[in-house]
């Protein structure tokens, strides 16, 4: 996977921008056409796309348009929601969880990322969903390494632990990964969730080579009702983002940087507007070597 | 304090209430006068009391309403609000945390529940905030235990650690109240913000007498704006409440069990019953031995 990377990091005409990725939530009101034009123009070579708008879209021509505009797909959001009892539903989440792999390969990305899903209604059994977790990753892994695509385990922030992802921490994303091989399972590394975390700084140091994507979005407050749509831009909250940023690259990681920020009120700008800015705060906030 | 603790548990005329007590903002419609009332009348024999009611009712009064009442004040919230690096704010800070330990030792609570505060505008440093938490627990805690009022620091749900408290964790509460001897500082066990941890089980080991208080209160979705006041009536939620007394009891903790949601639904209804919901709930979920 670190061919790839330097593949990026090799791309002319983006001096610092290297391995800087859009995530296309954060220009919502983009279309797949508008994103990769808007990237290229900007000299940005990363995508991270999302599988609805691409599935509209049609995967193999979705695939084709990054490739044509000289950018590549540096991960796929999202597979997961593991967390089901009912085995008919267990099912129907790893067979879109296949689908969701093969999505991935198409688009020639290496990296899908998995949100593991909340606690079915009424269950308050943290430690069996996120066995239920580990199970469906065992389940998944050899199809996915078979495809060359790796599944990246996001913690998400434990505001999100009952209803959306029951993996909180690092700590608890390495656990669940550690149980695979290290080139089938690894973990997303997002600002966002993990700022608050007093440990995330030996979780990144534990993490290694099991980091598969680094993702930046800034903590801002207040928190709009239901938590979702509330994330800010670089340098508007509390993240020290050159902290992470350092403690990813001790680690290792040399991969893509993608920013990922869902908020309304970027999504009511125009795109070309926010993209201009989401990259002028990633070079003042967090520029990384390429 | 644990003589207090068996004192309460003798109250007759509540059987499976004895370390019963209700927060006084689970019931915010109603005046102190209602809330004693209303307890002595339901068998609870322990109420939770707010600085800012408690002040315009005035401190003597209400310590004396509460003792009139035959009930005692398990906790008085809150002090705290440590983080400010601005030697004006923090000097104006430890002013007002004086007064909440003198008011509490009125009210004749050994428990003041410490909030810490958030990040200061603009700053990132979590580290050094918490550093500031413990420089105030040093000059308070003397203070403190002159009037018999114990400091139980307070860790709040990460989605509070920017704006309202950089102590998120159980692990960090402990951390910060190990500086200091057992009797001045201890930890406050709430639920709410404990529940999604992997880690709590062995904290409230770590924990043992150093648990100064044990709230009650179920996590429930979506968030409401701003997270304040979406905590969920006991058994609505995912919070295994069961789990948690055992764990406490393990610990040794045999204090009061202090139920503190803030819901607005709550508030809507009629006090009497939803103190009548809380005791029934309270049986339910979690009734703990005398």
């Amino acid at each position: 996977m670190t061919g790839d990377h330097r593949g990026a990091a090799t791309r002319p005409g983006s001096p610092g921008l290297s391995r800087l990725s859009l995530n296309q939530e954060t220009v919502r009101q983009w279309s797949l056409d508008e994103l990769t034009a808007g990237c290229a123009a900007a000299g940005v070579p990363g995508v991270g796309l999302w599988r609805d708008p691409v599935r509209s879209y049609g995967v193999d021509r979705a695939a084709s348009l990054v490739r044509a505009a000289g950018l590549r797909v540096t991960s796929l959001c999202r597979g997961g929601f593991f967390t089901a009892v009912d085995p008919a539903e267990r099912a129907r989440a790893l067979d879109d969880n296949r689908a969701a792999i093969d999505e991935a390969a198409t688009l020639g990305t290496d990296t899908l990322v998995l949100v593991s899903g909340g606690l079915p209604a009424g269950d308050r059994d943290l430690v069996g969903a996120r066995e239920r977790v580990a199970d469906a990753l065992a389940e998944l892994a050899p199809y996915a390494a078979e495809r060359a695509v790796r599944l990246a385990v996001e913690p998400l922030h434990p505001m999100y632990a009952a209803d959306r992802c029951v993996v909180s921490t690092l700590a608890q994303a390495l656990d669940l990964a550690e149980r695979f091989p290290v080139e089938q399972v690894g973990v997303v590394v997002d600002t966002y969730h993990l700022w608050w975390d007093d440990t995330v700084g030996d979780q990144l140091a534990r993490a290694g080579d099991r980091i598969a994507a680094f993702q930046l979005a800034d903590w801002v407050t207040p928190l709009p009702e239901g938590v979702l749509l509330g994330r800010g831009q670089l340098g508007d909250g509390s993240v020290d983002f050159r902290w992470f940023a350092e403690r990813v690259a001790a680690a290792g990681y040399r991969g893509p940087v993608e920013v990922e920020i869902f908020n309304p009120a970027l999504w009511a700008r125009d795109g070309t507007e926010v993209l201009a800015e989401v990259v002028s705060r990633y070079q003042e906030v967090c520029a990384v070597p390429g």
